[in-house]
């Protein structure tokens, strides 16, 4: 379905990083879930590039909702959402060389040399904004009805942040309270300090993002093909840089004997629970009640100050190129404010086909 | 879309375990593909347990094509295929105590009650043979646009195979006629080493399964949300077992610094290529014309002949469980032929879409 | 979605008129929901041509449910429906002369000359045995919903049935007993009669059905593009020979002043109503509580044996043809259990997205 | 899908008929299509309402497009249109008696009592602007295709307009460069004088839509359940208003014999061709190169200025009213600019999924 998913509940996402204004509409809203216009406002803030560690775009994203909300509610039509981009500078990009690692290649053999090419166009991390925004509608109403969302940076620059505690719900409220995402905040500094290092040399960093999400019922998901793994890896492969995704213990699992592998069954307040969570919380594609947990990784960003060779498409030969326009030295960090919104639409999305869309409601 | 994969060629999936027939139905093909009988059989072949190091299951899988061929060639129109379950011993199972690791619990409550508990139901992998015989289809043609396929046992009870070497084609060449898909035997005949000795302790192994797929013009997929990542992830998720996909360099790509990560462009026989291949032949989401790589972490097999720990579904209590029924020891060596269906039909799919369907043909 | 109708619940048909087997794949099917088996059989002896107003080939249609049903009620998952071609006699058709007011020519075009030719191929009303088993299942269900759904010949052959009466309810259930649905008996006769006349010339005759769902809650379907119109009509012109459908007055309406079309909303019952139904249930393509009525025009079936002029494919030349083959001098009589059955899958998924799949068990 | 039409080219619509913006996304364009504002602006002023037959409200409708398009011409990526409301007068609507023939009680229902209730909200008329200007992107290259669409008034409060002449093409031409689409302008005089004289007595009336594409290539379209009249049908019927939609001699066709309805095929200028148009240009639900033709059930304006009885929906009771807002006495020959646009998505999708996307280009 190309620049839309989901079934039940949807978003398309439109604009290019240098257009006019970038958008979203979600579909298949209940109606009568509250818009809080200062929660998404919070969780675009949190994507925002920020202080040293970060590009030198600053916009505020002021944000508006042209449809589907009435008195404050959902109206349970599409709702749009649009952000304008004013700080753009189109002059830092200049068609010809495709810079390495990211999409300036194959966005001109894609669309026939009729791409949008100013930073990156339709495939700029950009249009994340809208993304983030529409999702956080949906963070929103889960969290009202118990189903928390929360990312740390779990590595960046090769610093491993400490594991979640035994009090996950604490968490993640105290993980979306923070601008820079870490249960070790030890640890958050000397990420930092690496990502500014990186930003020195005119290079960058990448990392592991690990979500949790908590209080999600048994039995959404579905065996073929909408196993709830496929549906969150559907969409977060297609955040920009991330190149891989686990559940549960993931890669590590296939190291492992089925005895070691395999959650046991427990009773718990009279409730079937497992004893370890080595799925993530999912068995054959559905959930089982326990905290649905993954990782994705993220590449470190591909425009960087350092002099790369490349081709001049223009021209079709080599060239070297030194990446103009402003940029982040990581993006792992922001991109955790994306993951949660992504994760909100596709939970809400699965909760909705296996309950009904007034289930959020 | 539930058992449905797919947007101008889809899959539709369906069957039991222990029902009498299990089958799937492929749309969107274009018309005039030869439809190689024996290439299926090959195909359902390479799936099929074999000797000591599967289950005692032993299936011809003697495979019917109802519809949508004629005269050899598909017509265009939905082409079903139906494999009957012969060898099918139902007393095996009995309702009751949840195999760890595995869909009953969740089936149990995702289908309240209703589901058929034999064997797994309709989460078997034994679905996975319609699944086969439909991407063998796909892969045959694939094939003859020079699009190659080929999966190899990366890594499995802890032991690596060899990498892909400097002749990829030949490669896949040889591990398409393999029954255990290695590059080097001698690590295989570890690998099967280590199954054989977890089968007599009762327990099972996993692994990690590397994909290449070579010729694909650059240029396909979507940016948002249908990347080639995404698809795949989608459609690979779905497969029993895999908790984890990566692309190119994947989870070790978030250790990097850009401009270690960043494949630089070159001009190769007149053609843009790249010098590296650490983003798994695809930039923004698209392909760029080099081979598209990835991995899936695939866990050990949940049914286990050791006694574990689990909840009986029928009287909610604890208790003890020492799977009947017969098992597989390790499944990541048969399930590199569902893999590569799967990659066929996701890759054709996104090949119609870009070039229109009858591409294929 | 090509061969596959639906949202949350949806129908996939493969199968071909001189194929093995032609069949359907209910998704999306809440679990729970018991099968009547011989309830199918019945729908699909009332879609069997009988005696002299129809085709010669007599097939008992035996169909066998292969997956989704455990235990006499669906499991959730896909079920799969099966009816062989027992009564096959293919050396009636050879290509070359395509003809008039059939497919031959367009499934010829459309795939490229790869289109299995003989009766039809997929294009045979012979596909509609799969579709009315499939939809049996949910007018079942529905009907213990307290949906009800029935049609009858409204016209034939220039002769018109009676209208529905003040207890349309009682005249579904009489409706749905007949073998030649009409609500005046005497008006069947004269029908039969003229399809005999049309038979005895080599000719066809076409008429019009109308169909009333009772039963429905108010509030469902979708303003766009989803409206119960759109949905209806969509599944209805997949029909082989229906060419025009309209909802309440339809092309009436057309002539009518504004004060004329509304339909007054009244309480009744302490529930809204409306006085009259001259927009069939539907306002702004959402059901209003009050029965939705609909036509369909079903022109004379194209096969015939006057003598036609066309033109032989084989050949690119002009030729005359006298269809060979059996056929039915009408069908419409026959299409009303296609059209009841594809009702009942339209309003079931459309209720699924309203209250949720499992608002059917 | 709701609010979302189409498989390979999708539109979505978002916006309420008295919120700040409307508007339209359309995904899965070809690259390199001119986009013609002015063309899109005159498509917009055909459905504006104008002079004394149509409502008062009156909007310059200054559509701007946000994204998707560079350099003037498609990039491949969605393209948003937007359209401001400037000219709402929200105090002539409050909740509570609801407009009889309207969606007023079933949006009540539908959502649960959250709809905007201004104007219809979703539900208006109004949002058709955005589907206009989205659908005459496609109309312009659909014309640059050689694939031209046009629709005339073919009956409107009981008057018939002339048929289509031997020369189609030049016939819509004519109606495209008409403000009032009919063929004979002395019919189009009688018909606005019967829409002055419904104004005049507060009422109002409705027509039929008749519509012809030519130039369309043989071999377009589906068998099931995507043929070429299920996808017109499914996008027609969201259009507000249409009650009937009928393909070739439509409901016509089911008074005639088989040896009438049937088109004979005949050879012309070397190409396969029918001596008639009974089928509208489509058998077997494909297009087969003979002009496809529609016509579209128009009901009269539900919202008239006439005392109407009705119910209160906020206090459950019965009442009268009596329409405030401003309302058109007619809307049949507004709505041709909509059906035009409908039907270029539509077959535009169709060409794409035949001949894939870039086709258009």
């Amino acid at each position: 379905m190309k620049n839309t998913f989901g079934n039940s509940l949807t978003v398309t996402l439109f604009g290019e990083s240098h257009g006019p204004e970038i958008g979203a509409v979600l579909d298949g809203l209940p109606s009568g879930i509250p818009v809080d216009e200062a929660f998404i406002a919070e969780r675009l803030r949190l994507r925002r590039p920020a202080g040293s560690i970060s590009t030198g775009r600053q916009e505020q994203d002021p944000f508006r909702i042209v449809s589907g909300v009435f008195m404050g509610n959902t109206t349970g039509t599409p709702l749009a959402i649009l952000i304008p981009n004013s700080d753009v500078r189109s002059r830092d990009y200049t068609f010809g060389p495709a810079r390495p690692g990211h999409a300036d290649y194959t966005a001109h053999i894609r669309y026939s040399g009729h791409e949008d090419y100013r930073g990156g166009g339709h495939f700029s991390g950009r249009i994340t904004a809208a993304l983030t925004a529409a999702g956080a509608i949906l963070l929103d109403a889960l969290r009202k009805k118990n189903v928390l969302i929360g990312t740390h940076v779990a590595r960046c620059a090769g610093i491993d942040d400490a594991a979640f505690s035994e009090n996950p719900a604490a968490d993640l409220e105290r993980l979306n309270a923070s601008d820079f995402a870490v249960l070790d905040e030890k640890k958050g500094d000397a990420m930092r300090e690496s990502i500014t290092r990186a930003a020195e040399e005119g290079d960058s960093v990448g990392g592991i993002l690990e979500t949790m999400a908590l209080g999600l019922p048994a039995g959404v998901g579905e065996p073929w093909f909408d196993t709830v793994e496929s549906e969150l890896a559907h969409a977060l492969f297609s955040v920009p840089a991330v190149k891989g995704v686990e559940f549960g213990d993931g890669f590590a699992l296939a190291d492992m004997k089925g005895s070691e592998a395999n959650d046991p069954f427990v009773m718990k307040d009279g409730k079937v629970a497992t004893s370890t969570n080595r799925n993530g919380g999912i068995n054959g594609g559905i959930t089982n009640g326990m905290p649905v947990i993954f990782r994705c990784a993220v590449k470190p960003t591909p425009t960087i100050r350092k002099e790369q060779r490349t081709v001049n498409l223009a021209e079709n030969r080599e060239t070297m190129i030194i990446a103009g326009g402003r940029h982040d030295p990581a993006i792992v960090h922001r991109a955790r404010a994306v993951v949660d919104s992504v994760t909100a639409i596709v939970l809400a999305d699965l909760l909705a086909q296996r309950f009904g869309t007034q289930w959020l409601a």
